[in-house]
């Protein structure tokens, strides 16, 4: 059995436009890097190698506990030593603690000689996520999991559907303020009018079917989202001048990346997508909201293992 | 220019399970046939081919308006006459008055030199089915004219997405009660729990993905509706029995077809199929209930120009 792995853990996007609370994709970049090592000493000690804080005590830390979690279900009496190098900035809304999470399980899976299956590396990583939200969900590490695009249709039992990765470039952009996930979760409705959810499933449905096809219009128009997006931009400055300015630049379509603040974008070619990532830094600097973008591609293979 | 034309215009199922509102499929049985033939004098005749009471008066009958609106756009001068062999039970819940309306646009294009649009031809439709419900709508007369599994995106603009025929076999029961359309919406709940709003898109999603990857469990398991069945399953009497009898059997999952009464089951083979119908016959019989069962597939086709 190995002693040491390293792994890359992608970000991804979440509540994909129609797909709210079900569709996620994984991102080529960024990624988190994770090195995990077994220790004689039971229990899991953790090194940060990164420019953010992270809790340091692993039943506080999203990585911590899934490695602990991962120790006790496999019965092993050794422990984990794990370093962190995190380049997905925390809160950013492109999956960092998803990340974090499915890394762990990954790695901790090599270490242990595979004995999970994609299942349990999805419960695993769900443990992750509900340390770090609250509340156990799968809509990014999911495709950290599995890779390309997937469909949470069920949690009870787990039915994750892995959907075929498009030929999209993304522009992600990230405006370097907060948006709790608890208060942009707060304020969406408890109840939806008939026809708003008869209209996001017809959207939903259509976007399925676009990555079927690989058809870059059809994904692009289905992406209309008439659940969160209504509320949530607001808490984005820049929303709208981002969605404009991508439109003007060739976009496709796009929305907020899991409950913000990031936004992301589709469109067909690289050039385009740079094109785009120019406009909102644009939409940014006029705005004097120091951010970042990223023009990269859907991830078809989700964490990778490399050594 | 032909001078007359017989189209073989098919059942439907709409209503699909999880895909409330925007999903249905075109069945090989029942089908009604119309023969359509040009006339010098303007404006239509109908002519009542059936065991069934039909209407009379074009500007009331459902192909009858059809035609109207067909000769108006294209400016014609002349009328039609059109014969009607209707097969399909009007009120049955399989989509009587959506063949009728189909049926009548395909016909008529026929015979004005194939001017519209597939996108025409429903909208034509639509009148038709506006006429019979009260409000246009797309998810029966969208797989008559497209054939197989369609998914309606938006009517505004119309926007319907061909999905791929599941290799399936179909069984329908029709109890011979009646469901009026409008007591079955009206039952409806105008807003819905996120948490089942969320539920229906994850299925519905799932669903479109198992038609794509000609799926049998995957279809099977989409189905679950929880947005109309909890409240439409109350107006069709042995509809438990029913759904209990068709798993026993072997289905692979159904529901109300429409608003009911009609319930349909997918199954793998003819000969689980014809299982589920002799089961379905069962509760019927049972209940005392005069009924009619079907056997068939998904019609890749829809309505067919037969001479």
């Amino acid at each position: 059995m190995k002693e040491e792995v390293t792994v890359q853990a992608p970000g991804s996007v979440s509540n994909l436009g129609s797909g709210f609370d079900v569709l996620g994709f994984a991102l080529g970049a960024p990624y988190d890097v994770l090195t995990l090592r077994r220790t004689d000493t039971p229990g899991v000690r953790l090194i940060n190698d990164s420019p953010f804080d992270l809790p340091g005590d692993p039943e506080k830390n999203v990585s911590g506990v899934v490695l602990l979690a991962a120790l006790q279900r496999a019965g092993a009496a050794h422990g984990f030593e794990l370093r962190v190098e995190k380049r997905i900035k925390p809160g950013s809304g492109i999956g960092s603690s998803a990340a974090s999470a499915a890394g762990a399980a990954v790695a901790a899976n090599e270490l242990l000689g595979n004995i999970f299956s994609k299942e349990d590396l999805l419960d695993l990583a769900m443990e992750g996520e509900a340390l770090a939200s609250g509340s156990r969900h799968a809509d990014n590490v999911a495709p950290c999991i599995y890779g390309g695009v997937t469909l949470v249709r069920s949690l009870d039992p787990v039915d994750i559907i892995a959907l075929p990765p498009a030929d999209l470039f993304v522009t992600i952009v990230h405006p370097q303020i907060e948006v709790s996930t608890a208060y942009a979760r707060s304020i969406l409705p408890k109840e939806l009018p008939m026809r708003s959810a008869v209209r996001q499933w017809g959207n939903l449905g259509a976007l399925v079917a676009g990555f079927y096809r690989n058809d870059p219009e059809l994904i692009g128009r289905s992406m209309e989202d008439v659940v969160a997006e209504p509320y949530r931009k607001a808490l984005i400055p820049g929303f709208e001048a981002v969605r404009t300015a991508s439109r003007q630049a060739g976009a496709l379509g796009g929305g907020i990346s899991g409950s913000g603040p990031s936004l992301f974008q589709f469109s067909r070619t690289e050039a385009t997508a740079e094109a785009i990532a120019a406009a909102m830094r644009d939409v940014y600097t006029g705005l004097g909201i120091e951010h970042r973008t990223y023009v990269t591609t859907i991830d078809p293979r989700g964490v990778r293992v490399m050594c």
